[in-house]
């Protein structure tokens, strides 16, 4: 089987190594050899650290589209353009194409399923949500006899990596951010990973296949990880929680609830003792029950070896099989999207407040006219140190109320002259049934 | 598609219920409607709780091969016979065979994957191992771009029900052992569960899978957790560990390494945490890291969910597709196995002994004789309750040591009149590498 690879980047360069390392299980494996025959750069004299000699090396995919020998193109680039041609391109020419690229799927993916299925032509992409967890084998696979009640899940191993790190070591944001960037984890600008949008497109394409509905991401509520600072994760510590950027998909009452947001969830949970750059994702089916699956959700050969399974399933015939099923049960709308200020939880609140009498009952004023119910409020004796002298930090917690409420009341708060810099408003995440 | 099912039991009736409460999403992700035309049982006139009305109900399994519109055969009953006998005969009759029989598996599963291969026909047992927890796929499909290098797991949730129940009641082997069989989690003869024979067979089956080598059990050290007393649970939480019945296979120096035996972990590892009926499976290689699936391995519907994958797999020619690269890839006996008496570990040993001054100096000469280092002794101040007067509890644990030094120690241990009852010998797991 004729394969050729577009971008030999990071996880390009670990299917390098896979190919040839492995070989001959590999080949017992597909059933046949798998050829590389293209590799196509950006800069062909760049040593990647591969051995690349059978390969021919160009800067387009022309060569690939007058290949025959090429049947399946493995796209490992990022970005939309040339992504979006350049797939297009390869599935007119009668190429399937295995992708890793999420971002392009959460913006195109239902026109280039169309016009796959059109063409009869097969996209995989294991690779695009969570590295070498097999979560879309699982979804599409695994999973067919079951109707999907939740996804809970734990999407950006850049984010987890920094919350883990402010944890355990005592960081600030900034010193926790600078450890990821010097490790690899993040980008020189780490904006998609921390402002939630890697996760929740990840989030978004999950939600399409599991629960069969398309979701637009501003409607979902979303929050990054880029306010929470180191006080917030000891508080919850001290309250016996961990806070982690959760995912989550549910369907309540005939509605999905879909939300990307630092969640505080009991210590104990499996979701909450997921450190460094993990990923963790549980789902829950009404045969199933709860399964759950963790690993690494990115770095260059766990996610290889998504692309490596989807290489084989492909070799095998047995990709093709799953988009065809994809495509007769993709997007129907099945569910529609619980409204934004509907969602409801508990809430964690922290605030700095001026050291005053009245301040408490401000806050609990406004809270209270927007049916806010508190649950405890603690307001630390001891003053952070270094911090503006009369400032202390509140932390309340809240009943259960909706996003609605708190946003109106936080209206109101955002007008209090003795509130100080920025409002944490995180919730607290539902204990699952035991 | 036409379907057969043998045996209308738990799983059966489940794998019923999912039939026709999600027929429309079936017949979609199957690409075809799923008709169940025949149940074979053997009292047809016992209530089963489903409806069975556009069945053909019968004793024996010839319907099924008069009926040329079946396909499939679902075998949902235990035992060896006439299980094997059926599925020989349908596969011979030109049906594949969808099975849950795990211990037919590790008997006759090497004759039965030879005929299906030879007949052209197809072989599917993802309920085997694990009820709803997709190992099989995931060992067959997902991680086929990895050189598996460990699994470690808890694969019989009989066991794990009884000894969290004991931990976390604080009740005895034989109360927690009652408290199963009510809630129907074990068997009247649970033996086949607390001897380790159940998940001695599953891991058989996995390591044929994830390592291409046949490990006979007699050559495994196997240890069921009959003799686990609830002060072992205990003394192993005061020490930092909880206490589970460990499935091991991992590759050392070229060999394998095999064992299935109550095992001390780290009481923070996910393995460790893991209660209840649960399974849990972690599995290493070398692209993909470490990737933990955990779920319910057991019940109606869980193992009705792994029945249906299979289903939908062999509608869609995914699954004919996977049994076809198993038998290129099956059993090649990559590896030697380990002699049980070099599996190497730190060992915990627990003891009755007469509270006299040279006891535990003969125990001490005795170790030391086989090359047996003690890292930590503890013996209780404090007698056990009700306990024979002059009886005390101690626990040694040792530095590494192989497993053939302790069993000769223990034949010299056994001679010393000073100790009474049974003598408890438990490896520590290593720690994995982070």
């Amino acid at each position: 089987m004729g394969l050729a690879m577009i971008g030999c980047g990071t996880v390009g360069s670990g299917v390098v190594r896979i190919l040839q390392q492995s070989a001959d299980l590999l080949t017992r494996r597909a059933g046949q050899p798998l050829q590389l025959r293209h590799v196509v750069v950006r800069d062909v004299n760049k040593d990647r650290g591969v051995d690349l000699s059978g390969c021919q090396i160009s800067t387009d995919i022309q060569p690939i589209l007058d290949d025959p020998a090429v049947s399946v193109a493995l796209h490992l680039v990022g970005g939309i353009e040339p992504a979006l041609s350049d797939i297009t391109r390869l599935l007119k020419s009668g190429r399937d194409v295995i992708t890793a690229n999420k971002a392009l799927l959460y913006e195109h993916g239902d026109e280039l399923f169309e016009l796959a299925g059109q063409l009869g032509r097969t996209l995989c992409f294991e690779a695009a949500v969570a590295g070498g967890i097999p979560i879309i084998s699982m979804v599409n696979s695994s999973l067919t006899g079951n109707r999907i009640s939740s996804i809970e899940a734990i999407l950006n191993g850049t984010s987890n990596f920094i919350l883990t790190r402010m944890l355990n070591e005592g960081q600030s944001y900034n010193e926790a951010v600078a450890e990821a960037q010097h490790r690899g984890y993040a980008e020189a600008d780490p904006a998609m990973d921390v402002d939630g949008t890697d996760a929740v497109q990840k989030l978004i394409l999950l939600t399409r296949l599991a629960f069969g509905t398309n979701v637009e991401m501003d409607r979902i509520v979303r929050q990054g990880i880029e306010h929470i600072e180191l006080l917030d994760l000891l508080v919850a510590e001290e309250l016996g929680y961990r806070i982690k950027l959760l995912a989550t998909t549910r369907v309540k009452d005939g509605s999905l609830e879909v939300s990307l947001q630092p969640t505080l969830l009991k210590a104990h949970r499996g979701l909450a003792m997921t450190d460094g750059a993990d990923n963790y994702i549980s789902v829950s089916g009404d045969a199933i029950g709860r399964l759950t699956l963790s690993g690494a959700g990115a770095g260059q050969m766990a996610t290889a070896s998504a692309v490596m399974a989807d290489i084989v399933d492909y070799a095998t015939g047995r990709a093709q099989q799953t988009f065809q099923s994809l495509l007769r049960t993709r997007c129907n709308d099945r569910y529609s999207l619980l409204p934004a200020d509907d969602l409801t939880r508990r809430y964690y609140l922290r605030f700095r407040v001026s050291d005053q009498p009245h301040v408490l009952a401000d806050i609990a004023d406004i809270l209270g006219r927007h049916d806010i119910s508190i649950s405890s409020v603690r307001q630390d004796e001891t003053r952070e140190s270094g911090d503006r002298s009369g400032v202390a930090r509140l932390v309340v917690l809240t009943h259960s109320t909706t996003e609605g409420n708190l946003r109106a009341a936080d209206l109101e708060l955002a007008k209090l002259d003795t509130l100080h810099g920025t409002r944490i408003r995180l919730p607290l995440a539902d204990e699952p049934a035991t």
